[in-house]
């Protein structure tokens, strides 16, 4: 009997952008918070065989009943309020024969994003890790988290996908601050806001932030205009006529 | 046993700009042949139930010993020879419960494309149709045909995928019915040209392509500058520092 032993499972790389202590942060400052928020992935530590003690992605077994969306939901729900994902999306499937011990397990990778504010209620288990400084992980889940980040990365560049990592409102130093982390390496402000405005990704609400303790003129607020996703920079040759 | 009777397959969506003779194609001419080329999408009828007579995307079973990508590759191998292949990528996973009669298949979708003057050779019960004019197709496999052609299309807009649809070297007016059959309505030349060239997506090759019966200027050939899929307009502000 090929293929009876054939699991299915999700595997999802949900990240947020997050400021960490120095000591677990590779790229920390001196004053025992990080200076800048950091890229982070949701990471719960295996308590059993086979790999005690390494650290997974939560995700596991669909069940005959659900799709694969509904089973990733499903297992995110045991980590983390599900309410909290502002974005979920499929990457690709991890089917390698030899990726896990048998039983064979084909796992359907998924990334998700939850925004800066947010403080989901964890379980003991399961912890945020800064994508600069992962511990020692489970099976190929390194390589999803990597798939994870390159999608990230790629569609920060042609779509408005940063809403799903941002406060409803946010400054544009904070929205600076979510695309270095995401991204990696360092974006000028005032091209950020060029880009995106020009393109209406983004929208000023009016108001402005209060000032902080440096004081100094009010930040305005912005708001991303769309709450779904979208191709910001289609080819205007290329669009469907009205 | 749960899952025990789950299969894994694969299925794609195998596209190219094709002519088609005026009996077969919605949006045909007058003359026998279509007037435009149309996205085609390639398909085999079931000699057999359940649902005989209806058409199939290429695909199968997983075996044991192969992951998904060479899993498409054979099955496709089947029907056309995968070194016409010019592109292939995942799509979605398609795992309704009931998307099939039991038992259960969990189908990864898979896109592919076929440049236009490529002329596989097909197996007797495997034949091109216009995505306009789609016999009656198997289960949820018109769905995953909707899926391919929006992933097309999108990828129009920000990457440079209709490299795998173009011949080597073409002119502007070969390359806009290719834009115009795979995005389904009309686009115009000066436009393409003007953002594609802008965008470095297409190079002149320095050549010209023979007069045609109707005698005029003869037209410049161009090819397109990358053979490898690329995002086409990321935001100039984000690139990585180099």
């Amino acid at each position: 009997m090929p293929h009876s032993n054939t699991i299915h499972e999700s595997l999802t790389a949900v990240f947020q952008v997050r400021r960490f202590p120095a000591e677990v942060s590779a790229g920390s400052g001196a004053a025992g918070r990080s200076r800048h928020p950091e890229l982070a992935v949701l990471l719960w530590e295996r308590a059993l065989d086979p790999q005690k003690g390494t650290w997974s992605l939560p995700g596991g077994r669909l069940r005959d009943d659900e799709d694969l969306d509904a089973s990733a939901r499903r297992q995110l729900a045991e980590k983390v309020d599900v309410r909290e994902l502002a974005h979920l999306e499929q990457l690709s499937v991890f089917s390698d024969p030899d990726r896990v011990p048998a039983p064979r397990r084909i796992a359907s990778a998924y990334l998700g994003l939850v925004p800066l504010t947010t403080e989901p209620e964890l379980p003991p288990d399961t912890t945020w890790h800064p994508v600069s400084a992962l511990p020692d992980m489970s099976f190929d889940h390194r390589t999803v988290v990597d798939h994870a980040r390159t999608r990230l990365a790629a569609k920060l560049s042609y779509t408005n996908i940063a809403y799903a990592l941002a406060p409803d409102t946010f400054t544009m130093s904070t929205l600076r601050e979510i695309y270095c982390a995401a991204l990696g390496y360092d974006v000028d402000t005032t091209n950020l806001q060029r880009v995106l405005s020009r393109r209406k990704v983004i929208t000023p609400t009016g108001d402005t932030a209060p000032s902080g303790r440096a004081g100094g003129r009010p930040a305005a607020l912005y708001r991303f205009t769309d709450s779904g996703l979208r191709v910001t920079d289609e080819f205007a040759a290329l669009r469907p006529p009205t």
